[in-house]
């Protein structure tokens, strides 16, 4: 049977795209082929695929399935009601290594055509996608639309380009000429096919489940390998319909649709464990707690394992020449999500003399205060406020949450008050607590990580001393982000040569409507791979080199 | 102090050689920088060089030297006398740590410049290396030049340009600026920093310490990493050569020169397995057996370890239109250092009804025969013969030649004789012994490593059987090399398609000047990464891009 996705086809609709893309990882300018304007999406269109979806059984048509699975509950308050089949892992992956040589085959231009394909199909279901986002994650509609589609599609995309760039790094067919002076010269003929690894798990977390998600599924996959995804018990629908959209698209394209399967698991499963230890699965790709990152890291050792683990991440306020945009900016990242993002900064240090700023000098309780204000006057109406943090989405949230109140004295209190379109969600607004670094026994409070809405002020001698609270910090616990504040020369210096020291990416004076907790695809790395908080980057050059082998078959001319 | 290695200077003198390195690194085609002919090199100054250094200290001003090691024994049958600073490594690899952020800072440019004068210097120096290789491998005096010198060089300049192509795949500064319709854009500037994994450890090899050394020390250090060089305690002198070399170099660009330090060990101090396992050492590069290699794998949890470790490597027969050609050659492969090399081939699979020749079909018996008797003429001159075997570095090869010649009705006896130039080294010829792969119990004999000149000549029942046992072999042991001869395609067909499923690499119908033993830099990948017989293909993306992590800093324009 011919496909009805041609080479020529996907070719003439893709190339462009991937050629942009190679270009703008290049140049790392700005560039999305996908719009995160929510005006471009039909969101009722959206929210009516979703309510179709709610309390049924998703057919997915995999080998081996042995049941149904699946109590999904949105925060927002209500079930899902959908049942995702539960495969027998036995049936299944031997069926997904069957499908490799084939797909290893087609190359690494079409697979890359392949994947594009799937991404702008799922590209057309962002409004669908968005809300299934929202209702597992928690997440505000525009942020769910954003970074769950979008955002996630050009983080897939920038895998795809870069796998095409580490597979096209020389020609597929070489010939080489040895020169041996008045002999012969030697001959040789060479093809190089990039070998994929086996089968790839990609276990998803249950906050950003496509964001976190797409950047490993498309780099796996378009290096040849196929891809198991392991959903997070109570985020599956994004990567169900992920998973059914490459499935359709593949066998569009004449692969075998088993190239992309789900693996949905009962809640007392633990399936990752097994999965990941299984001999075909050479590849995982996990994000989510440090406890289990570290497991897989010590026990999948068949397996390429690329994590993106807990981390405390840092601000470290020393001066500023805007120091209203700070505080705005600040109380921005503070809020964005109830804090429910590896990204979020979690210990402010501010010298305990205060900050110089444009406003003149501002003591250490004055910047509290201000910044418990800001915070305050973004989420002062709760329609406004209940956007910008979402629901709620593990009750972890609110322990932690109550917990951290009782560390000390609260500047801020947390507010928890019923979404006004969904009443049945919770919303909590950031907490922010006074702390002293001098305090004994206080770094056990300030090197854990409070996932969630708790912010510290920590009052520190100097912006000396937290320079090496800072360091300590990304040494022992890692961070995804660190933030900086500065108008001065010999600060930024050695803010930045703490962060080269203990490899970490840093932002300075943001104040605009540029936030720490956000990267870019195609201009910024996420994570450095370099600290506790994760082994990997996404995307680098080493997130993807190692998901392939070269293959070369030489021959006399 | 102005170091008397400037930048300009250096870039004037190497830049060029980089450039075209890395032209080379993308087109594949035949390249290098350093002469292999031994013309071009000074043979008795190498030799008045090498007996200069035996009986002395081999000063290298490392701190913390606590005491004199050494006893390398030459295979040619005398003791070099050599003794190297021995290190408490607890003083040593906290100054080597220290010594990294300014070579961090130094940058990737400067870094591959510098690393390319020391590979310039090990240049200058080629005639003494290959003493120093010949009398601690056992090498030929012209194998040890090429191998030990040019070829190793080449391994070492290759990675030296796959580190800086990974480390320039977008500019060091950007910026980036989105729109936002009616608003004002939004502006950042990035710097991008490479920044190092840790300290490196080179756990060096007795067979071929400076070409299988080279990659991952200049991959390491180009890539920002201090490198600590652990020799094997037989094989240390060409390795601090190389250190002392890199040292000089260091100092004399303005580095500090405990960048590149040795770690000379006593003979019974497993120094690899304490050195692997310290907090520092974030990288390492391992040549030698896998009970050795899955060790370090499985021990040196906090590093990034790159593997070569043993294989299997099976030659399948099935046809050739030149079968004098094949003799020679297949001769010539078994012999080339008394088979002392991870790439000679052991299992020469045969069918039992014999291969299709230019000459007619041959039989099994006769292929045998024909191929003892081109090892015969290859080896009929002692004096010619002891240039091309070298001298037996271990006993255990003659023990396993000696066990070997009991598995089956041996086709051609080892030979051994006393070197005619150096009358204490032993010189064994190779064993051609002949199997029965339906014989029960032959997988023992033929799934294990025989390394040395060891060879099986095995009846199968079939080219088909023959690819089933290849398989078998490349998925339970794995193997560096295949060699296949076949004048059919869907043969050929077959075979490229259990080499691509087992990640092999493959040479076809090798008649000429080309040897399945040898690969060549900047052409060919040395192993796959991807098979049992290691995890690191020299040198591939894989095997540099993830020595170091991309440390972003961004700020508002």
């Amino acid at each position: 049977m011919t496909p009805s996705l041609t080479r020529s086809l996907l070719t003439e609709r893709h190339r462009p795209t991937l050629e942009r893309a190679t270009s703008a990882l290049r140049d790392r300018g700005h560039w999305s082929a996908y719009s995160e304007s929510p005006r471009d999406y039909d969101q009722a269109a959206g929210a009516a695929a979703f309510a179709a979806l709610r309390g049924t059984r998703f057919e997915l048509d995999q080998p081996g399935a042995d049941g149904w699975v699946g109590d999904e509950v949105s925060p927002y308050g209500f079930p899902l009601g959908i049942r995702y089949p539960h495969q027998n892992a036995d049936v299944l992956v031997p069926a997904m290594r069957a499908a490799l040589p084939a797909w290893r085959d087609a190359g690494p231009e079409l697979r890359a055509l392949v994947c594009v394909e799937i991404l702008a199909r799922l590209g057309e279901r962002t409004a669908e996608l968005a809300h299934a986002v929202m209702h597992t994650t928690g997440q505000g509609y525009p942020m769910a639309l954003q970074a769950g589609g979008p955002h996630a599609l050009d983080r897939g995309l920038e895998a795809v380009a870069t796998a095409l760039a580490e597979q096209s790094r020389h020609p597929a067919r070489t010939e080489w000429t040895k020169p041996r002076g008045r002999h012969e010269p030697l001959r040789l003929a060479s093809t190089f096919t990039p070998v994929p690894r086996g089968v790839a798990l990609l276990v998803g977390c249950r906050t950003f489940p496509t964001w976190n998600g797409y950047p490993g599924l498309f780099a796996s996959l378009a290096t040849g390998n196929p891809v198991l995804v392991k959903p997070h018990p109570r985020a599956v629908l994004p990567l169900a319909l992920t998973v059914a959209t490459a499935r359709q698209v593949l066998a569009e394209a004449g692969f075998d649709p088993q190239l992309v399967s789900l693996a949905a698991e009962r809640d007392d499963e633990y399936a990752a464990r097994t999965l990941a230890t299984r001999d075909e699965v050479r590849i995982v790709d996990y994000t989510g707690s440090s406890a289990f990152g570290d497991w897989l890291e010590e026990n999948a050792r068949q397996a390429r394992v690329f994590t993106e683990k807990s981390g405390v991440n840092t601000v470290l306020l020393d001066s500023t020449d805007d120091y209203r945009g700070l505080l705005a900016n600040l109380a921005f990242s503070l809020s964005l999500y109830s804090g429910q993002m590896c990204t979020t900064p979690q210990n402010l240090l501010i010298p305990r003399a205060g900050i110089g700023t444009d406003e003149g000098p501002k003591g250490f309780d004055e910047v509290v205060a201000d910044l418990a204000a800001a915070v305050d006057k973004l989420l002062g109406d709760d329609r406004r406020a209940a956007g910008l943090l979402g629901a709620v989405a593990e009750p972890g949230v609110l322990s932690r949450l109550a917990a951290a109140a009782e560390t000390g004295e609260v500047a801020l209190a947390s507010r928890e008050f019923a979404h006004p379109e969904h009443p049945d969600g919770r919303v909590v607004t950031p907490l922010l607590v006074r702390l002293d670094a001098r305090t004994p026994g206080v770094e056990r409070t300030l090197l854990a990580e409070w996932f969630g809405p708790v912010g510290f002020a920590v009052a520190v001698d100097s912006t000396a001393d937290a320079l090496v609270l800072l360091r300590r910090t990304l040494r022992e616990r890692g961070a995804l982000t660190v933030l900086g504040h500065t108008t001065a020369a010999p600060v930024e210096e050695a803010l930045v040569g703490v962060c080269l020291d203990e490899r970490a990416q840093l932002s300075l004076n943001l104040t605009g409507g540029t936030y720490v907790n956000q990267t870019a695809a195609f201009a910024d790395y996420h994570g450095t791979g370099g600290n506790p908080a994760g082994n990997a980057a996404l995307v680098d050059g080493a997130f993807v080199a190692s998901r392939f082998h070269w293959a070369q078959t030489r021959r006399s001319v």
